[in-house]
């Protein structure tokens, strides 16, 4: 939303409420983050909002157009906009995609989302919450549209030349003719290739469906890991399927979210999260955690335990977060209001409080354990809490090696450590010799996190 | 494509090609718009390019990132995308367009295309040239959609209490629960009102059904005339069916097409004009003339006249186009290398070619006549072309007292003299005598062109 990450920082006096309706607010944000030379930018979304729920916070911006904005503003930090497969069409989606990219040099990411919520789908046309393998089918059919579109034009289709008034080379421009389940596409995209070939695509899908989906598209993945013995399981598990998918266990990045409270001492840092806590509304935490489940439990008592809930198999929505809470409760003998508690920082993901060595600690272990390759920071208020990670956090893992001194690359996928794919078409050409070959995967340029192990 | 309407811009010295993939170069169009106080920049769009055209040139941008981008570097100037009823979803398109107006402060503008090509319809799983008049049915239930969602939030609606933790008056956020022919969409829009509540709406429509669309739904109508005498026939047909639809005759601005050739002769002009023409490649014009006509004519003998064409009531297509090209042709009596170099520079829009004083002379009488509005400026190349105008031109319409000496209001809905328009919900209230009457349209803001008659 752009006031942090904490359900209840837009009440507290680190934040300032009418910069939800600031663009220059978010590029500051974005700002801020380019200062302190981290990969990327990332937004969530949703396709719908509650009407009745006058406690509920409700983003302004929608990502594509607000990281278009920000593109102006900044000149390497990447741009990860969520888009959702469920009702977009691959078509324009591919097409929105695209244009970030040219417009910010290379900089653009694609979040992959499915839509699980009825909400959602009363929007589109659809009456409760799809079907959770259907959604990946679909999303599986999408991308592979959207990949296919992106590779239409190749790199050197564009001809452009004034005096005999040839603009592109017709043979390495390319109809896709995609007809699926879903979807039937002729392609090419109306858009010559832009400079990442395709954006960054980014999953966070991690139940089991969810898994294999991201394990076989996915170049980062979010992933809400409670310990690090289960950010270890699975990162392995999950880099597992992806050389199963015939891909490289390094093609694949793995980046558990963290909320971090900051203070001087780690009293201050719990006493400050206290802070957010203490301003967390019951009844609209109730109606974030019903939805996050799938399950109605507005009307729940909030010093009791939650009640039990239906077995995983019964769920349609988001099954890996609906596993999470449901740990998180039975694990940690949790009452509602501990429970909601615990949520309003990052909905799941994990909170860390204490000092910027302790913080930087907990990213070191998880990073040399083998439970990340990097992390997604949720800082629970903005800017401050973007500022104080930036300015006290990044230098002590610089100090460590952890850490790049510098932007080496200029585009998101070269922050990432990933080479220019080249188009699908380009390398049949080149499989039937027709080419020499291009460059492949130039895996000493990964910098996400210059490390020392 | 940013490189000037003319067909054969691109080729010529005026012109860098490389400008079609600089976001840097579309800002700095925009920034010169400016200058010159133009209420609006507007880009057309389409969704399809055809793979086997080595000549054919193809727009690097989507119009709605583009502009967003144009939003940082301007300040004042209106921002105009075309989208597509036809292949696009209501929900997703109101929100885009919110987000725009959210982040321009109130400068977006919506120009309604219906998608009449049969490349377009492969794209997302049609066949053929879509039914015209289903186009235009699709069209009117997709627009009363979506100013449902655009006012899904009252103006008032956002609390941002910080203290009670109270974000929104749920009693000002609504659905819609729209159920039609189309389309199921439930709402509200996940995005609070925009600065002008809605874009303004814009539309292009001159065949009879696109006339009747475009008197109930647009506030300002883009249009191709031959003659003085047939604007002023459009003019009062299209104020006359807005006044049949309840709206007034000033709630809709008529606003022709003009390709201006500049030179400080007429001959100077007309001579640029002819070098442009030599550049056109017959074999583009002919693909271009084909699906402006949806008849193929790609291996139709140039030095030829046109061969009969189908009657207009077989047409699935842009119906008001292809009797204009058919009557050029006709009344003309042109070959068809004639008619593509006449089409070249604005695909039938009116090209004017000759000294600054002689293209002010024109639009002030065909605004004077009651022809005009206000005109679509489509310079034939850039930036020189829109330089040009706004240098050579703008300042003699400014000396008789036609156009404005300062931006006088901050929005697009200001700036075409159009006031806010209050959410339905708030109307009805108003009507249920729950609330003072908000102010209704102040015709003496009118700023689009300050006439002194």
């Amino acid at each position: 939303m752009g006031v942090g990450h904490h359900e209840a920082a837009w009440r507290h006096p680190r934040t300032d409420s009418r910069n939800l309706s600031s663009v220059k607010h978010f590029q500051n944000l974005a700002q801020i983050a380019e200062r302190g030379l981290l990969d990327s930018v990332f937004f969530a979304d949703g396709l719908a909002v509650d009407p009745r729920v006058k406690h509920n916070i409700q983003a302004i911006f929608e990502p594509i157009t607000l990281l278009t904005a920000i593109a102006s503003a900044t000149e390497h930090i990447g741009l990860i906009a969520t888009a959702s497969t469920g009702y977009l069409h691959p078509y324009t989606l591919a097409r929105s995609f695209a244009s970030l990219d040219h417009i910010s040099g290379g900089r653009a990411g694609w979040n992959i989302v499915t839509s699980a919520g009825a909400d959602e789908a009363a929007n589109f046309g659809f009456d409760g919450i799809p079907d959770h393998a259907g959604r990946y089918r679909r999303a599986a059919e999408f991308v592979d549209i959207a990949t296919a579109l992106w590779d239409s034009w190749e790199d050197d289709a564009l001809i452009l030349d004034e005096a005999t008034g040839i603009f592109a080379d017709p043979a390495k421009v390319h109809s896709i003719d995609h007809s699926g389940e879903q979807f039937t596409v002729a392609g090419p995209l109306n858009s010559p290739r832009s400079p990442q070939g395709r954006p960054l695509l980014v999953q966070a899908g991690s139940s089991e469906t969810g898994r294999d989906f991201a394990a076989r598209y996915a170049e980062a993945i979010f992933t809400a890991q409670r310990s690090v013995e289960e950010g270890r399981a699975f990162y392995r598990d999950v880099k597992a399927r992806a050389v199963a998918f015939g891909r490289s266990a390094d093609d694949v990045l793995i980046l558990p979210g963290i909320v971090p409270f900051l203070g001087p001492t780690a009293a201050a840092a719990r006493e400050l999260e206290q802070e957010f806590t203490d301003l967390i509304s019951p009844e609209y935490s109730l109606r974030q955690l019903s939805q996050m489940l799938g399950v109605d439990l507005t009307a729940h008592a909030l010093d009791a335990p939650l009640r039990p809930l239906p077995p995983i198999e019964q769920i349609q929505g988001n099954k890996s977060r609906y596993q999470l809470v449901k740990d998180l409760a039975d694990h940690e003998a949790l009452t509602v209001r501990q429970l909601i508690a615990k949520l309003g920082g990052g909905r799941g993901h994990r909170t860390i409080a204490g000092t910027p060595e302790q913080v930087a600690d907990d990213l070191q272990e998880w990073f040399t354990a083998g439970a990340a390759d990097g992390f997604n920071i949720m800082p629970p208020y903005l800017p401050g809490g973007l500022e104080d990670f930036v300015e006290q956090v990044v230098p002590i893992l610089r100090r460590r090696g952890l850490f790049r001194t510098e932007y080496t690359a200029t585009t998101l996928r070269g922050h990432y450590g990933l080479s220019h794919q080249p188009s699908r078409f380009t390398l049949h050409r080149e499989r039937a010799g027709l080419l020499p070959d291009t460059p492949g995967k130039d895996s000493s340029s990964r910098t996400l996190v210059t490390a020392e192990q």
